[in-house]
């Protein structure tokens, strides 16, 4: 039975209580939520919805925080790298930083905590070579001349990054700047669970409370401007003390260094191949983040209220993908949704009772003024995340933001409730069925689940240059027609049965990167398995330089399976006469020329390689048979309608299956085809802002010609 | 006194005897000369003119090479690198490979020789562990499966890789395959001396004996299809036998293997990072070629002929800008000349009486035919070349081919008629002095002066997409006032004082290439050198990835010293702020779009570093001061005349020397002007092919305004 409400949050205002509980009615909200900025009305809660209210573990608090200087949260900070032009050298720990926002913790042991690195030979200093001169606030080094040095510390974070962020951007004047204390220490401990139930207590209406988030910030620091100077959503840099470091080096079993954190100023970002070490920190942060959460889930269900977490903010050490995750007992995960990646990174969490994604626009003033239009920016963040949960649906959708800007945008209002409506149907005809999949493929990389559908991001959805014809490809996924997984090199060394039910692999990005696994090739139990898997019949796509790690002869170490090489200067002396273009399946439905992005300049096809593409010298895209198998090289593929259906063909070709392309199929690849047989539906949706036409193929291959609207999703039954 | 004739060597052939004669007198030629596939006609020997007569030491013998096979010259080959999919793996060793050239040698023992290498590993294989099966050519390898392997074997070389490609490119029919015998193995080595002397006694008119070339041709093999397959101008891959093996083994200390020249199938090309043991073997080589080529000399002294060699084909270990080649005792080298580089490979060489380049177009039927233009060709090589004269003449010009091809375009016998003159002029204008040189510049790689000129070359002056943005730093050096030197890593570790006398340093070419340097620059003793270096006031230009290698925090290891970093994904979480264009000294003279060639793509500026050049977040120009010094960032450099001048401004302001621009200097950079103090002359040369307009700039700072026809060149007294 089509349900006519539900399923959708609302955000709210003391000073729109009737305009709430009116849009409520037409969006057919179910949920209201309380916001950064906002106040819950008190008359709302009996209004028939359940009650979200945010809850900030770690901030809002600075008089306890005050009271605990040494359990203020810390960070792992690496100096610039500077060169020493004499036997002194003297470095500001604090250049290039906010000086409100960190002080260096001389609390704690310097010459344990903190490291000076002779960056020209990668040696640590002994603690005896250098000193730090409080006054002047520098590290002062016995330097070698001309040799570079940096100096990892441990600093107090006393302005909480999002704190800082919300109040740069908008310009906050004279508010207190919120300190983090660090709820895993002994006292914030104790407080903390004390602190959560007095709020359940005197907050006896909320239903839900929505932690944003447990413990860790995700790196993010500013400069001496106040302009970001570094991020990582993924970033862990922000997660130590003293005290957790201890914890980790017992149970780790061997001693700690700053610099399993630092990783030379590249603080094991997520493009970085990641050591024994830091894995292990990682593995360590899960259990014990997950082990404290609890216990604050624990209180809210004694309490039988809900606990959700918001992706975002404070997220680190929960990886919602790990096993860890589901120890914490949450209710509910929500998280931005900017795309059909983020919109996974949440639908696809498991062991919670619902997830919700929060769409876009914020109603924010940037959007919601003169001359901007909140519309067209709703229309594009909803049919974008539309691919992904028309594959795998978050439970619920919601706003934030002042409800009383979308108030004075009627049209908005009207889009909304028809997304609303349109989100409720969909819901209904898939919910519990799982979608057709043509193929399950995987994507390799040092990450694996971790780091499953943000493996090319940096801060979120956010673009970059380098990247965006890598994330292409997980977009591409995010909403195709395939079982996607996600799996690391550790995997398959654990469990090379893993690859067994796989069709098709995929590795994408740069050389020497996590994302393509670097010397991880060289080791035979990798490239062997993975050589064995194509050969015996898989199928494989690498983007840019798949298996790209200058060794043995070869920069692209599946060399043999991918049929290509790229040029680093080293081949030059061998002719190449392989650059003419092939006609092939897998271009089939995108004649012109493709976009390959940010395309690896110096690629080119081996002996018995079908090319597909290629462009001044410039390999883009071929093919080549290994064994039983097949192998697809891409050299880079941005996001777009043309360049899914591209890879869609290049995973049938490569899995062998070219006969199963038209089913549940558009001839159109402005418009998709999802089935949902266990709840005999199927739906085409067009993608576009424009009208489109297309043949549909059903499942056993027959189609019929169909006419959509601008963005249209039609529903059918599969029962023919 | 200007000399009215000579310094040219012309052509001949038994059918042009009064042409010969006739153009002789045009021209001005004192030499003249037979070509391969032309015949000196004995009526010149008395016209006045020295004779030159090829000279081949390894082939045109094929009675004596069929006698001792076991003389004739072998190379190392390595097979394609093949995966094993069983226990078992054939590779046959003449696969991609032309039948008739090679064949493998079994006569030696093949378990001392060949190698067969687990390239998933590195290690190699146990000679019990493979087998060559003779009747297939197949090597037999017990392998593991999904490993991947190669054989390195030793090949008989059955038709000189010269004679193939002259047979193949002419396509000579029936032609009986020229076999080379190896004349640093004894019986060869006693023969070729006689056949030396018996070929003087026999040709008592040639006054040159012109060596084509020593003993070892550089790399050329060809394929099935007899393409070119793999080509290396300074290859060293064909210049081995157990024979030469065994003594370099003595000689070295250490047990050879034949990794040391496969080098993973690379075969030590010189984009690859020497090893020790090839440099060790290449200074064996050396000595060794030295020491025979020598004896040949001393014959033809002995018989007071002349010595000339010719610097191509079996060049290889004669090295002409190290130590051994003086030892030799040669009068003279030829070469023919491309570009500036190339002329300079010649002019360049110490130790001979002098040097000849062979101008182009050679008189073949390609260019002397319809439709085809040869005076437009040898202007633009004659200008191309004459920018290098200038600054170091070769002490002779001379042309080679079928005279009787060139007499049928009279324009052309014109237009050699004026550039003999225009040569001759040149030449006693500035023979003997040393040009003014604003600078000392030194070119920094691996090869130093033994690939002085030459270290971005592949196969002479052809062009690479992947290297025509560094070699065309070279070709602007090549003309430039700079005086230019050609150093090593290893010579500044062997005496840093090296860098003592050098203004400005310049590191050109792709990361982890032997023209960078790649991990050489984790030596202390390097990076330390050169920024101590910059540092107390030294100039260095960095082009493309200078310095560039992954460790210790940094790609490009020079950061610090160029302001610039690479984005190699690792530093995205890091904000980039410094993106704004500057004005500057370095592009006064090249105001609008500069052409920074194959650029790289994810280069950006730190912060302090003034920006000179970005496009779409790619950072092309920058600039740095280090200490006193200065550094430059280049993305990469074509040649062209706008950006020879961006490159000599580049390094006036490293040096610190804006002040120096306008002295012997044209506003316009299609102008040069040179000067030769000791001779009280200078010139004033038109490098284009129309008119130009320019203020001419002497060395006191006074200047005229001047207009050149095309081409033109014009010569005054610097006594003002």
């Amino acid at each position: 039975m089509f349900q006519e409400k539900g399923r959708v949050t609302i955000p709210t205002d003391v000073d729109v209580v009737k305009e709430t509980v009116e849009l409520a009615k037409r969006w057919g909200a179910d949920a209201v939520r309380d916001c950064d900025g906002t106040e819950f009305p008190l008359e709302l809660k009996d209004a028939g919805m359940k009650v979200y209210s945010t809850y900030y573990t770690t901030r809002k608090d600075n008089a306890w925080a005050k009271a605990h200087p040494e359990e203020i949260q810390q960070m792992y900070i690496m100096t610039p790298i500077r060169t020493a032009v004499g036997d002194l050298l003297r470095i500001r720990l604090m250049e290039g930083l906010y000086p409100d926002m960190l002080t260096p913790n001389t609390r704690d042991d310097i010459t344990r905590w903190w490291e000076v690195i002779d960056r020209t030979t990668g040696e640590v200093l002994p603690s005896v070579e250098w000193s730090y001169d409080e006054k002047t606030g520098e590290a002062v080094i016995q330097s070698i001349p001309f040799h570079d040095y940096s100096v990892s510390f441990l600093a107090y974070i006393l302005w909480d990054p999002v704190h800082m962020y919300n109040a740069v951007v908008n310009d906050w004047k004279d508010v207190e700047h919120q300190l983090t204390f660090d709820v895993r220490q002994p006292k914030s401990h104790a407080y903390t669970m004390v602190r959560l139930k007095r709020f359940i207590e005197e907050h006896p209406y909320v239903d839900v409370l929505r932690f944003t988030t447990f413990f860790h910030q995700f790196t993010l620091i500013f400069d001496e401007q106040a302009r970001e100077k570094y991020v990582d959503w993924y970033g862990y840099t922000a997660s130590v003390s003293p005290y957790i470091l201890e914890k980790f080096e017992k149970e780790a079993g061997y001693p700690f260094r700053p610099e399993f954190i630092i990783d030379q100023g590249y603080y094991n970002n997520q493009y970085r191949i990641p050591s024994r070490e830091y894995k292990d920190f990682q593995a360590f942060q899960r259990k014990e983040v997950a082990s404290i959460a609890k216990e604050m889930v624990d209180i809210c269900h004694e309490h039988s209220k809900e606990a959700m977490m918001f992706l975002g903010d404070h997220w680190i050490g929960t990886e919602p993908f790990m096993d860890e995750f589901q120890r914490i007992g949450l209710d509910a995960v929500v998280g931005s949704v900017g795309n059909g990646s983020t919109l996974r990174l949440i639908s696809d969490i498991e062991g919670v009772k619902y997830t919700e994604g929060r769409l876009l626009p914020y109603f924010f003033p940037d959007v919601f003024c003169e001359g901007q239009d909140p519309v067209r920016e709703a229309k594009i963040n909803w049919v974008t995340a539309r691919r992904a949960i028309l594959r795998k649906p978050v439970d619920r959708i919601g706003y934030g933001g002042y409800l009383k800007l979308a108030v004075k945008f009627p049209e908005f209002v009207d889009y909304v409730e028809s997304v609303c409506e349109e989100f409720r149907l969909l819901y209904d005809n898939i919910k519990g069925a799982r979608p057709y999949c043509v193929k399950t493929v995987a994507v390799l990389n040092c990450w694996g689940r971790m780091r499953a559908w943000g493996c090319h991001m940096v801060h979120h959805a956010i673009y970059h240059k380098e990247n965006y014809s890598y994330a292409g490809v997980i977009e591409a996924l995010s909403g195709a027609p395939f079982d996607v997984r996600f799996i690391s090199f550790d995997d398959i060394i654990e469990n090379p049965d893993i690859l067994k039910d796989i069709d098709v692999l995929l590795n994408v990005g740069d050389a020497d990167t996590a994302q393509t696994g670097g010397e991880i090739w060289c080791n035979p139990e990798i490239s062997s398995a993975i050589k064995e898997f194509v050969y015996n019949g898989g199928g494989i796509i690498g983007v840019g330089e798949p298996s790209g790690h200058q060794a043995n002869g070869h920069f692209i170490q599946l060399a043999n399976v991918f049929g290509v090489e790229e040029e680093r200067d080293f081949t030059l002396g061998y002719d190449k006469y392989n650059w003419e273009n092939h006609e092939h399946f897998i271009t089939q439905d995108t004649p012109g020329e493709i976009d390959f992005g940010q395309s690896r300049k110096y690629m080119y096809a081996l002996e018995g390689t079908t090319v597909l593409e290629v462009g001044d010298k410039e390999l883009h895209l071929a093919v080549h048979e290994f064994g039983q198998g097949r192998a697809v090289y891409i050299s880079g593929l941005p996001y777009s309608f043309a360049n899914s259906r591209l890879l869609y063909r290049a995973v049938l070709w490569s899995a062998g299956s070219e006969e199963e392309t038209c089913k549940w199929f558009s001839t159109n690849y402005n418009v998709d085809v999802h089935a949902y047989a266990e709840n005999g539906k199927y739906c085409v949706v067009n993608n576009t802002y424009e009208p489109q036409t297309t043949v549909v193929y059903r499942g056993n291959g027959s189609s019929f010609s169909l006419a959509l609207e601008a963005n249209q999703i039609l529903w059918y039954d599969t029962g023919e």
